[in-house]
């Protein structure tokens, strides 16, 4: 008995023909056609889901169901209320895929079915209640309380990236200012960076040279005409983040979230400064879902998870600080096990749960 | 068929015999033992309880389990990790109490066992998704979903007024700083009062008198020896809070939650503020709980929640600012609808309903 998981993305959708107990027995991925038509991507997904079809007789009887994970929020009958990468509001993707397949077909927000397939095949195998966090271009989450998928009595719960937790210098796409997202995700890391290297040459200098010196007294060391932003953002080039700067070449454009975990990891001063916001931030995150929900196990999963124990580390010596009841801090912080293969092991393992109900 | 809540606080242990459909039959209060001693308030509440066993043949049948809610967190069995306000530390308040009596007790936090009483018996009957939030000295929370009390794996959970929703210029009694009670709990709101009526005068004059005027020129008027602590004080009693100054006849001890609502709701600018910031924050808890959660109510009770729909439209109006989803706002917000019998009948109701599973 097999399941289909597709992982519909903004830029890519992948698919795969999974087994029970959420081994890949095949995948493949297409781009998503670009104008985001809904017709278009419906083809797409029909179109891959046939190829698993085809390929093997023995296949075609055995595959029981289709989960999709989509960039946004829906209900049950998968009525994708919005979805603004793919640019789609209240569009009926169940319904149109159901008038193509004779397969049930489910559909839930990504990052629910990437918990999913932790809780049913990975690293949360076994656990209760636990909570996935997505870190990528924006920041994804997935709820599993009581062994089922959480997502609230609307269908717009989860979203832990949109919980407020400071004021930020640059508003979230939500609208809204000091979302989790602005502070913690890939977009915001560089956006951070970014303003580090720009416009704050003067304080960073010396905030690095007394950091260097150990000494108070060194700040009166600077130029005098340091309030000039060349001479400041060349002196910022030279002694503060020579590392960023050598590698993106001076070229804003190749600042990535890659790029300043590395150059942390190697000292930089800089990178250091932006991770350890990114950071501060999600430890508040974080421990805000401790002192609320109390799960087993918080989840790092997305691209800034390939940080690794880097990240992992530190957050486990941050998270603590924000937990009401230190002496309980019994929540696990670890990375996600199912890396790019989670949406579509997610998405089978859903479709998997739905048909045993 | 009958239950006993019990309702233990710092002050006082309130106690009432409940009918199965969450009527008050009878209902009694006791000092807490002022010391705090487990043994004393093992004793009041076996007291309490024996009081309804006995007052009725009829009833002493009737009464199938006892449900006290506690100021503080607890198990399952009812060994109470934390209790701050009682000075407890790992008490087994569950087993002390059945030495004592036959009838089966279930001990919960308090503001679970409140929410359940709603969720029962008031204004949150029939919903399976909601969040009670009650202001008081601190803030408590309960949450219920799918129709049961949630508290997380360890029990630590639910705990909202932990939530961490800025930066804020003293530390909670949990020792983080930022916490949703230190902005808007009682405490937080006479704290917040009494630092701008004692040393913001200037700025708060300044502001005030832009306020009045809608002209920015009005500032420079200002007296040039303004920045005399005398002087600005004097100003501020004058011109800025002369309610709240003339009701507390200049003793802060005299200050309190209800005596700032009742001068913002007359227009006193300082109180005014002092609720706005208490709202704004108030907001953003909610909405992260609505982004996180999504539940279908969220109900407002504890002393401050006495302050009623003058409240409860100002956070209608300020709450959706924080909604990522601006679109599904549905979440309902109410005020809670039993009062200072929350306890009592929500602890009974919780009995009840552990009793029918």
């Amino acid at each position: 008995m097999n399941f289909i998981g597709i992982d519909l993305g903004a830029t890519e959708i992948k698919a795969g023909i999974v087994s029970k107990d959420g081994k890949i027995i095949d995948k493949t991925a297409i781009h998503t056609p670009i104008d985001g038509a809904v017709g278009a991507v419906v083809d797409s997904i029909d179109m891959l889901t046939a190829r698993f079809l085809k390929t093997d007789n023995d296949t075609i009887q055995s595959v029981k169901g289709i989960g999709i994970g989509i960039p946004g929020v829906c209900n049950d009958e998968g009525l994708v209320y919005y979805a603004p990468n793919l640019f789609w509001n209240n569009v009926p993707l169940g319904d149109l895929l159901r008038k193509k397949t004779n397969i049930p077909v489910f559909i839930e927000n990504d990052a629910t079915m990437a918990v999913v397939g932790e809780a049913k095949c990975s690293v949360a195998k076994g656990i209760s209640n636990c909570v996935l966090i997505t870190l990528g271009t924006g920041i994804g989450s997935g709820i599993i309380i009581n062994g089922d998928v959480y997502k609230g009595n609307h269908g717009i719960g989860a979203e832990i990236g949109h919980m407020i937790v400071g004021e930020n210098f640059y508003n979230c796409n939500c609208g809204n200012n000091g979302c989790l997202e602005t502070f913690s995700s890939a977009t915001a890391l560089v956006k951070y960076t970014e303003k580090l290297l720009s416009d704050s040459g003067n304080s960073l200098i010396s905030e690095k040279l007394l950091s260097d010196s150990g000494n108070s007294s060194i700040s009166r060391k600077l130029p005098s005409n340091s309030s000039n932003s060349f001479v400041s953002g060349k002196l910022l080039s030279d002694s503060c983040s020579s590392l960023i700067s050598e590698k993106i070449d001076n070229d804003m454009e190749r600042l990535d979230a890659k790029l300043i975990f590395d150059c942390a990891k190697k000292g930089d001063f800089v990178a250091n400064k932006a991770v350890d916001r990114l950071v501060k931030y999600l430890a508040i995150g974080i421990g805000n879902i401790i002192n609320i929900l109390d799960p087993e196990m918080v989840i790092i999963g997305g691209g800034i998870s390939k940080a690794g124990d880097y990240l992992i580390d530190k957050l486990k010596k941050e998270v603590p600080k924000n937990i009401w009841l230190k002496s309980m801090n019994f929540t696990e912080i670890v990375l996600a096990g199912l890396g790019n293969d989670a949406g579509i092991i997610g998405g089978a393992m859903y479709a998997e749960s739905k048909l045993s109900l």
